[in-house]
């Protein structure tokens, strides 16, 4: 097998006794105040990986697109949340013929998403569950209040739909207040919240705090990156994705080019308090890597007192690497320090 | 052949009658000034266009990474520059291996990229052109000095490799002050200008201006987005490609929400003055997708008198063309407003 020194670079490369650890201790986590853990499948986007998470304990998995969700049921796995609201016939019939294959539920916000549901249970003759997702304060997708979430947990019984209870991204302090008001009034209307799912890796430690909640979603923290090490999630030594690239030139003194650009780390950035730049150069901490191009990194040295020479590989910890991880077609796996393989990332750019 | 109106979103649609407007457009311009044109593929990465531009009258193309050049060699391209430094073992083989099928330029800046061309050259038994890489100002890749260039020249000239030129990028004013000082002294070591190779989109119409350019590397011209049109070198009715979306959540009155997020239209920004947020949406000016996560496009509305309805599809001109064309696996193209095609974006990812 290829030596992690002779991979050729740009290329992403997942340490898989870090994934084990970062796997392990949110599950036990998850398991130790009573969580079910949904893991998302966005960051990594591997059915090998989703099945290892459903081996530790996982309830189940999230998919943001259909796409994804087809990937992992070829991929054999069961349970699948969209926590994404679907509009429109061709995304109802494609729902369709995932609930004819696996168990599906699906988040709401709006009357057109719900009838997308209904229109695809109608079509599967299958039971479909329905969650109706609120907004806790994040003003993306939503409900704004009790008496919406009410209606479309009303309009989701009246379609047919098995309403199991409901999600919001990222879970907070108002998630609480917000189920906690919620709760009796759909206990009126003769709706159980049979789950409260939240979500977010950022904040995943302190999920427990939030009552009411019975599932947790997240993605992130299968490799961690810059950002979920800057939320204090995480630390370094538990970031298990790394982008290997290599000094293909060093036009001055303080300035260094690596192979990996916009198309390989993504333009994503962090906030300032995180740290400057597209990436923390793992063995150049001071060097900041200053202006990406599609295929270009420019490297900033003047503040690193250590400078990589032409032609060396260096580490680069992503900002965010669930969009890194997007790029690539394929991730090499390490165990040991040892490559094990080059693995398809099999939901990649499944976007519809 | 299905409907625009009924594809799937989130969806990159390319306007193929634009995209025949603009490569003639830019192919006239430099038959006019007596530039070759060598278009640079990263934009499309599609072989189909490469040979369109070709037989429009390019010399040749222009390629990032080895990656995109090998499927350009697959699809029947031939004379590819190579205009980013090769470092390494491995790609010498590769670039060997593409040798011995196509006609191969590859451009450098330094003496490793330089003996990893020397190596290729040899191991394929085959001539490979150099050009010689300078920095007209944008402190990227490129030798800072005549005497580095003349250098790395002669060097290329005594490792038996075929030099042709200089190369830069963008080009601009210092790169023809650059050419005029280097000419005479390439001329006493004995070595011609044959090629010198500027490039870069938003500057394309003033490369004439550029004492000494031969040849001139164009790629976002192809399709131009919202960057191009803000540098002033297309027009909103130039721009061939737009991905088409649907809003999937109105949660407030203010506020839209689309199946298009970074995953789909990446996290590139344009200058403020070119215009806020994430791409501009083409049937509402006026909103500004203000925030992207993976897969949520987070529509501001307030400044928008017309507001987009729950279910409506949209239009987003991208902010950077290139790096959303690489996130897609395939386009759709359109003829007369009639899908056409779906046709796979076949160097997509290939970034080593």
């Amino acid at each position: 097998m290829t030596r992690i020194e002779d991979l050729e670079t740009p290329v992403p490369v997942v340490d898989l006794d870090r994934v084990e650890r970062n796997l392990r201790r949110m599950q036990d986590y998850c398991d130790r105040h009573g969580l079910q853990l949904r893991p998302h499948i966005k960051t990594h986007k591997i059915p090998a990986f989703a099945q290892r998470q459903v081996a530790l304990g996982a309830c189940g998995i999230t998919c943001q697109k259909l796409g994804e969700a087809e990937v992992m049921a070829d991929g054999g796995l069961d349970d699948i949340l969209i926590s994404y609201p679907l509009v429109g016939e061709a995304k109802a019939l494609r729902l369709a013929a995932l609930a004819r294959r696996v168990r599906m539920r699906v988040a709401v916000d709006n009357s057109l998403a719900l009838a997308t549901v209904a229109r695809a249970a109608a079509a599967a003759g299958r039971e479909i569950g329905l969650l109706v997702e609120f907004d806790s304060g994040y003003r993306r997708t939503g409900v704004g209040s009790v008496d919406e979430a009410l209606a479309l947990g009303m309009a989701a019984r009246d379609a047919g739909l098995r309403f199991d209870g409901l999600m919001t991204y990222p879970s907070a302090a108002a998630s609480a207040e917000f189920v906690a008001a919620a709760r009796p009034r759909f206990a009126a209307a003769g709706l159980t919240l049979a789950v409260v799912s939240g979500g977010g890796t950022p904040s995943a430690w302190h999920a427990h705090e939030i009552a009411g909640l019975t599932e947790y979603r997240v993605g992130t923290y299968i490799y961690h990156d810059r950002a979920t090490v800057a939320a204090g999630v995480a630390t370094l030594e538990e970031c298990a994705l790394a982008v290997h690239a290599t000094v293909v030139s060093r036009p001055a003194a303080d300035r260094a080019i690596i192979d990996a650009g916009s198309k390989t780390l993504s333009s994503d950035r962090v906030a300032p308090e995180a740290g400057a730049g597209y990436g923390l150069l793992l063995d150049y901490p001071d060097a900041v890597i200053e202006r990406l191009n599609e295929e270009h990194g420019v490297i900033d040295l003047s503040g690193s007192a250590r400078r990589p020479e032409l032609g060396e590989r260096v580490r680069v910890l992503p900002n965010h690497v669930c969009v890194v991880s997007n790029l690539h077609d394929r991730v090499v796996v390490t165990r040991g320090g040892v490559v094990e393989g080059c693995w398809p990332v099999a939901a990649r750019g499944r976007s519809t």
